[in-house]
């Protein structure tokens, strides 16, 4: 095991979620000596929504969920680490099957509501006899108080296990909502596909429920990157179990979530900035915050053409407040920039404005804030009101040692 | 000085060129003790064509010559190394207009046939009475044959000079084209702007000039990437002399310049490949091969998405035959693309294809070219006729070392 990133955080208590029972066993996929199989089990009446990879090159298990998605209902949720089961062909589809079959098997429901995810190697051939016979015992062991085993039975090359926990309160009755998630770079195929999977013991109709992750991961997880390399693997799930004892939510959602949005964004970016934290040879965790652009879609892409740039990247990690490179990176975006109403702030002091430098920008608080763990950046187009918040972190020597020489 | 890049190549030998007198200078704007100022005179009559930066935030030189391109003429050039006049404001423009002006009197012309190009860090007022002043001096000295003093003048990292020459005919007469060029990461702000001069003594329309050197150019300089990052400044400009007897071309070009154009694209991409081969850190040259995308502009996203993905670079720098990330690339780029007809080949031994691993695929081979300083990727999309070659290299330690550390 590597040590943890230095910018690692603490595994919250998860307490139990009513609803939702647990597990994780060895399956011997491909590590050894370690769980790399999770198994959840959902009550009857369980909901469910999802996004996914944006790839045109998604795995056989993204396929599979895509497809059970239309049910809306879910009763299972069965992850392995290791191998991805992508561009596997034939093998692949037969993989998911033989899963669901018998996943569905065991929890007594129709193979279109076991929802799967791998994670791990792409284009080896995933052994789902060794899954799907390790099963039965661990579905006989599964607990409502397994979240940690859990979560870290689904860790690739993560360095720290990742969860988020919040309540919210939906017509006067608390829920709670539970997620954890693994990445290590949001996005690294090969071995650090992004999986997060979150549960909430409300009773969410189906439609109501996509809409809202829809609109929590595009603020959250779709604002973040480590290396601009989408996985064909990201998958984020989430399971409503209807446990709670609520006013019934309307098919449309609407003004009675709230407040159960706002929790659900907040476990969103929560679980997104951990996986940032992880990020493959991780030193720094950047936020880059961009204001004055034409649209709020101009914004994030200006934002992500920063967060991705390897030059800012490195300028980060020699601790270097490069503003030179953050133009260049702006100027590279493709989006509307006008050179002379641009300005550039790194820890709040604005370093460039108007087409030029500051004149005698006091630079002995931007040395510092460039050795701390967590740098901002700020951007003003000057030019309208769309504005985006886009997370990464830093390009290291660690990331080129654990990418040059991951396979072989 | 670094030592040369492993993937080097040797400058040729470049003949005088009728109608241009050439010279190097040390201004210490920057550098100390080496010549960082470069003045070129082309014969009356010569004309001009350019192509620059499509950063939205481009330096005061690339607003200088693309305003002076619209006369069509050129009489003079004038290129520093280590400050490239980006982001400065006022002081940039009058940089420009000192520079231009004075040059100007030297060659007697008007300050709109004097061309600039700056190299070097972004946001630092070029101090151009240190570059005035030298260029008396400089003018006094220009030579047919110092071809090779201009080439190293106009380095910043790069580790060697760049230069290329070949002869065309047209209509039976001979030409020269000969160019010089710079650049470290292809795109790498700061010090490493791209920036390409090439010359001829044919005499050709402007107009004619500029729509083959777009075409050379975006089949070249603009299939090549180090590290996915547009400078501010990069800029190629072609200058005809017009001291070649031969017959009269007309103002839209035509079939007299079919071998004319063949070989200035041969220029054109010897110079591009040279930055390639100079790309910071690089240890190796990598040619990605598109086929069988739906057009040639969805083939070119492709390889350009393969060739900037860190984790596609990574696994060549650790001479690993990753196909699985090439697939997670090609997934990426947002072009169409369908799993299961598209077929992956490094060092020409298929190992992906129709969705699946190609089974018992020989990689013996493979394993051996990757060993090799040039790696060669086929990509095949199975699903049109658009096709299109990139260029770039690998990603090392060393352009962590280079980037992590330049301003500081």
């Amino acid at each position: 095991m590597p040590p943890a990133s230095p910018l690692a955080v603490r595994l919250p208590e998860l307490p139990p979620l009513a609803g939702v029972r647990l597990g994780a066993a060895a399956a011997e996929i491909r590590y050894h000596g370690r769980d790399d199989l999770v198994l959840v089990e959902f009550a009857v009446g369980t909901t469910v929504a999802g996004v996914f990879t944006s790839s045109k090159c998604p795995g056989a298990p993204v396929d599979w969920c895509r497809a059970a998605l239309g049910g809306g209902k879910a009763r299972a949720l069965v992850v392995n680490a290791g191998n991805a089961n992508v561009f596997t062909g034939r093998a692949g589809r037969d993989a998911c099957l033989a899963t669901a079959a018998a996943t569905a098997d065991l929890v007594d429901c129709p193979a279109k509501q076991v929802f799967i995810a791998s994670t791990g190697v792409i284009g080896e051939v995933l052994p789902h006899e060794k899954l799907v016979s390790a099963l039965p015992a661990l579905h006989a062991s599964l607990r409502e108080d397994a979240w940690e085993m859990a979560t870290r039975g689904i860790m690739t090359t993560d360095t720290f296990p990742k969860a988020a926990t919040r309540t919210a309160r939906i017509g006067g009755t608390d829920v709670r909502i539970s997620g954890i998630a693994k990445g290590s770079g949001m996005i690294a195929p090969d071995m650090a596909t992004m999986l997060c999977f979150i549960c909430t013991d409300a009773k969410l109709p189906a439609a109501a429920m996509q809409a809202l992750l829809k609109k929590g991961v595009d603020a959250s997880f779709n604002c973040t990157t480590v290396d601009s390399d989408t996985s064909t693997s990201d998958t984020v799930l989430l399971f409503a179990t209807g446990q709670a004892k609520h006013p019934r939510v309307p098919a449309d959602g609407g003004a009675v979530l709230a407040d159960f949005a706002n929790a659900l964004n907040a476990v969103l970016l929560d679980l997104a900035l951990q996986v940032v934290r992880d990020g493959e040879g991780a030193q720094k965790l950047v936020r880059i915050e961009v204001t004055g652009a034409t649209t709020a879609r101009s914004a994030k892409r200006i934002g992500l053409a920063v967060a991705n740039s390897p030059l800012v990247k490195t300028a980060i990690a020699g601790e270097d407040a490069n503003w030179g490179r953050i133009i260049m990176a702006v100027g590279k975006a493709g989006e509307p920039a006008d050179r002379d109403k641009l300005s550039v702030a790194v820890g709040g002091v604005w370093m460039a404005r108007d087409g030029g430098v500051v004149p005698g920008y006091d630079e002995g608080p931007v040395v510092q804030h460039m050795k701390g763990w967590e740098v901002e950046i700020s951007i003003d187009l000057g030019l309208g009101r769309g504005k985006s918040t886009i997370w990464t972190c830093d390009l290291t020597h660690g990331y080129i040692d654990i990418n040059g020489s991951y396979r072989s």
